[in-house]
């Protein structure tokens, strides 16, 4: 068995990426790791070079003789290694903020990775991500990329569909969920037995089992009383609308409120960003401050300021992950992956997030029995959209992105849409290279 | 072959009644009708009244000794009758106009048989028919139900599950797209072949040939610029989302512009309820004048002025499949009937509508190529919106309810949609029985 | 609309062609035939030119101006043909009696259109029409094939599959069908509604209905008391097995005595090879006496002597079908179209032989309500072995092959079946060549 | 967790018990086992207390206070245990060799779990076994029935579809074929990724992974040489066909030549049964020695003569999964259980043999990834064949049981099937009375 890793991490001007280094520390009798590559573009080398500092105290104080290297050289990155994890943000937070901001001013829902907001994300995030895929092909067709880059189920399938690279993708979702149904049991995480199954932040909870009993029962009674064990901190905390919920036996991810309380959590979007600013705009000041931490030539650990942010446990899953996949682990873990008819009723070749084995050849998914009439039509209706979004994103095609859009319940459609989507267009073209045809012809 | 037809008509006040009488003499030689039975409740007995003299004028008119009776006993009404013609409206134009009033009131599209609406008049609708059903099971086995109540799609399917009555269910949508199809080639109607597929007021023209070609292109084109031949009056005529919508090889039905363009349709009825009053209230108005008209002594003949409500040739339609049926004529006809796998993704048992060839023993449905995901999609979960709405309004089921409403495009949900929802059984609560318990438990 | 059709015929030199020709003159008001063009090869050459004479003399005695040659030229029977029949059988009679007597060697079934003797004429059929549609692109792309060559609903998915051409494939056993329910319900043929369904030579009757009511249960006891009304001559007649197929509301074409009482028409088959001879044997005396009687220069009308033979019906079925398409007629007929989803559980793009409503723009197959477990289970494998076949045909792959022949119920497997193949092969390797390097390689 | 775990043993009489009792004390560490309670009838009687003395003798050998008893009384035998292992034979031997030869007189197959032989062998088993579930859903409603009797699969499915009872159906046949696979790769059984999927005695490999690398091609071109790791004793070594199954990177279980090499199989069993005897004759003759051995008071292990026999590993299986699920172990075992989903194609409330995550709540089938058309129509085909004989089973209906056996590839049809049905029935009565009302009217 191989032993020196080398690990390439895209974006390494994350906040995340301390976390990261954290958990590849934690995990060092797991896994010999002897090389880190931190790979970011002009837009985040300064931030990225405040992470390499703290990323090499980091390895240092913890003892272990890791090379650490910064490049924007994608083929010294990414020669050779073993795995490669994904985390960047195309346009870095402002581009977030001006989704925000668009669809709010057209009266949608402001949102990172839902309604137009995950459109925007998406036709960023996809063709860059596929552009750093060919190189993978090239120069380490071996390698597993771990996809944390948002939105992580459609740039995983993206992957899956467009490219040869042996590909997982992860969220933080699931993780929460995982852990609040420990908690709200009193057990040890992995004693309880949870089988998620859906898209990337649209998944149940679809199998709740403790010490051989079906526990589904008492933690969606919990979930409904709105158990804060459940709830993570980048998703408005609004009461769940428990006539809709009760007894179905399933529980719904916390981004589900976006689309079972659209209206309430529309209103609360619009409220935040007249009163403290959008999500965006939040996080961006706490990012500046958590960099000015990370500068602190004294610090060589984690800063616990950083579990502020949502995304929590995100890099903690991608070491898991690195792990069960080296060493054959065969633990259970939830990852977006190809769905081959994990679940009925959506194509063999999309990716979902489901519950799966991880194994040395990646990861086998557990059969995700029906789901029940209403939560399949919605799912099938997301993940249309998704297929057009990844289409509009692959292929530039304007009535592909009009045909994904129309079909997402937290979009409007008519005039209004096409207004927004040019917008969205103009606004990103330096992003979305696939639509330069279409903005020359109509929005220059 | 039986020489003596008898007809019941349910709902015999409605303002279409005459258009229906007008079709039977139209077709007398090919239907032997000898009995016309008239039936009404309380609320429509003084319009039904009207009905009932103009109706043996016109039949004397005509020279065709029919005999005609109104009556509000539902056995002697129902006894030994060929056809049941069904085109009643619970609760009267008020009802209507409360539906479109309350959903304004919560910033929904208020519309007769689409969103909130269409859920509110399938409440009404299902439960008196399913009661009406019994009678015909009891006093006349073998008749046909012909349905045009509305919610057609949804209360057919209620009949086909929960009752053993033979039932077609019928619309005028997509006679006036067969109409308009052939207008726009210039062509006579029956030399047109048009294929429709989906659901009552959500469907597509899927074929359009003409003398061995295809000319849906041409067709979507003249469509998608508005040709007034597609138009009929009681949708409001807004332009086409042109990008969206072309190059699809189908055409979407007038109704589709609510989903297609609803942002731009919910301002408009927005718009209209302030200055000229909802559809409802027109359409008050409207019936008012008719019923005048009707009263006339003089008047013998269907009056033109009918032709100013949407629902032209939806008795047209009625007689049409009467002489179909009788004379086997296997003709084609796009009517509502068990889909049986007709359209795949749709569950067997459910209402579709469909081009169907009439036979003397029903409807049997032309197959129909599969759909384009996004549309399939849309299909999915608007049937399952249909069956949630089916389920509640045979069960009283408030999840149900909220099940429902919650995949409708039209409807917005949140604490708004629980509020909304209880109005409108609140509202209701003489023509919803199936909502009592909870009525009593939680609005009363 | 068009007034010279002009038809081409390959394989002319086929016993039925004057009953093509004299359904022809029996529809010469409905279809205004100004030139027939007869083709075949130089082993037919001689009966083909029998044919012509008796063909002009037909028309002559008829008083139709039709003009008609005969070629071995396609480009000069092809160019700006209407229709095209396509009735030949490469390899002739004599190829037949090889499949009967190779089948029978190894221990099955020697039979032409199921088991290994269908598999055979597949692969020497499917060849030569795709040859012939690439003259009918270039020549005639608007041109109808009408395909009664055998494996009828294979060929016909090898064109609509692997060519642009328009394509029909016909075979008379749902016509028989037909003809036997309005024996049996002693009625007109038009006025029974009979819904068949299923693949080419494997059609169950689905519905049975006349006077608006269901006799299906009452024909299928007739059917199972061997009323003669059902079966054709070509097929040996048995007792069907009551206890397996009672009460089931469906009824099987004759063909499925193969499958439902295998043994039996197994050893019928043997005894009969031992006796008179096989059927092909049979069918090459009778052939030989017709080509004398058509001989006869004062013959000028089709013979009787011609209704011997089991494929009586099939060429007025090709008839009707070029009438109803040339006249737009939307009569129902049973024919070999694209399945797309017409029956839930076959591909979409394979043939399958259903009842359809014939328009100017082709076949529209009439939806196929499901089938119930045993009889999908069964279709499904048929047409895999179908569609393998289909493959082997087109590529030559001696794998396919196997799968195809591995799944048919009456081929046996194992050490026999590539004795059987080979022996096939190499038996035909003039016909297949397709299978040339296989037999190059392993065979010579 | 419970400390004193009991089990109940059907069938003790089984040859195979000290094999069982062997893994409990290998286990003794994993299981506290305090209980065993032996189960046999009067026909097992003799044999169920030779292995009752050896069972003491080997827990007290091991030094394992365990209490063993032997009972007929099932209340006593099954209140308030924990697991109860399921591997009676109805009829015994006898009946096994009755089928066996009952199957060569109408020259078909001669085989315990596979054709006429399977079906009768269900027809037994599956009644008797629903009689059982009906005290364990009275006595232990929470315990674990593990399930080997054969035919293991429609068992299986027969308690999951009639009975309340928790199962977990049992084969050695995958296991064999992981051991085999390991054996292949020269590798540890736990360390290669083995996924098999089908139906019991009907299943392939579909993943053969070793150190992150798919080893799929290199065991099946070992497979198909005949590597005699892959082979179990009691299935006819033949050679496999290669140009059948070559690189199709699917594995086929051994039981699987019945059905890639009918032809060649059946005439072997045809000369073994008139030399050797039939295997069940063979199995008698070597059970009876087996013991003679197990009533040698000195012996109190296991003895290595058991493993001539074809069962081996099938108790240790039962023992693995019973600590898995008592331990909530989380490893791979392929056990029988409901599809859900699992293969596509198949019915969810079908039985399945698939490999699962084994947890305390039990079997998490892993998803199974679309199967190639063949593959899948087989499949199909042969489930639709298990249904009708579970149906067969539990109603005693003739024509099930016809239409069952009629599509079964390795079963004659037409009449050599109903006199062999016959024969079956009469020969059996006293164990299936299911079929009684047809015998008194038709066999007696």
């Amino acid at each position: 068995m191989k032993k020196d890793l080398k690990i390439a991490i895209i974006g390494a001007g994350s906040s995340y990426t301390p976390e990261l280094i954290d958990g590849l520390i934690a995990r060092s009798s797991q896994l010999p790791i002897t090389e880190v590559r931190l790979v970011d573009i002009d837009e985040g080398w300064h931030k990225a070079e405040i992470i390499l500092s703290l990323t090499r105290r980091m390895f240092e104080h913890a003892g272990l003789p890791v090379k650490v290297i910064l490049t924007q050289d994608r083929k010294e990155a990414l020669t050779d290694v073993d795995f490669v994890c994904s985390q960047f943000r195309v346009g870095c937070l402002d581009a977030r903020i001006r989704d925000e901001r668009i669809s709010l001013k057209y009266g949608m829902l402001g949102q990172e990775t839902n309604g137009l907001g995950g459109f925007a994300k998406a036709q960023r995030s996809i063709p860059a991500t596929l552009d750093i895929c060919r190189d993978i092909e090239k120069y380490s067709p071996n390698a597993w990329l771990l996809n944390f880059t948002n939105p992580s189920g459609m740039v995983t399938e993206a992957v899956l569909r467009h490219t040869k690279v042996k590909t997982v993708g992860l969220c933080n979702v699931p993780v929460l969920m995982q852990k609040g149904m420990a908690q709200v049991l009193n057990a040890e995480e992995q004693d309880v037995f949870v089988q998620v199954a859906g898209l990337n932040h649209f998944i149940f909870a679809r199998q709740v089992n403790y010490q051989g009993e079906d526990k589904m029962d008492y933690a969606l009674e919990e979930f409904l009383n709105d158990n804060q064990a459940f709830n993570p901190k980048n998703i408005p905390s609004l009461k769940w609308p428990r006539k809709l919920l009760a007894n179905r036996h399933q529980i719904p991810c916390p981004y589900l409120r976006y689309y079972f309380s659209s209206d309430d959590t529309y209103q609360k979007s619009v409220h935040e960003a007249e009163t403290e600013g959008t999500r965006g705009e939040v996080v961006k000041a706490l990012e500046e401050k958590l960099f000015e931490i990370y500068s602190n030539p004294d610090l060589y650990v984690k800063p616990k300021e950083l579990e502020g942010r949502g995304g929590q446990y995100y890099s903690d899953a991608a070491c898991d992950l690195m792990s069960a996949i080296y060493n054959d682990k065969r633990t259970l873990m939830h990852v977006n992956t190809r769905n081959n008819g994990t679940i009925a009723g959506l194509p063999d070749d999309c990716a979902v997030e489901v519950t799966s084995v991880i194994t040395k050849s990646g990861p086998m998914p557990l059969n995700v029995a029906p789901f029940d009439p209403d939560t399949l039509a919605m799912l099938q209706l997301m993940k249309t959209f998704e297929r057009f979004t990844i289409d509009a994103a692959v292929n530039g095609d304007y009535q592909s992105a009009l045909r994904a859009l129309t079909l997402n319940p937290l979009v409007k459609n008519g005039k209004v849409l096409e207004a927004a989507l040019d917008e969205t267009i103009r606004e990103n073209i330096q992003y979305m290279p696939q639509f330069q045809a279409y903005y020359e012809a109509n929005l220059k």
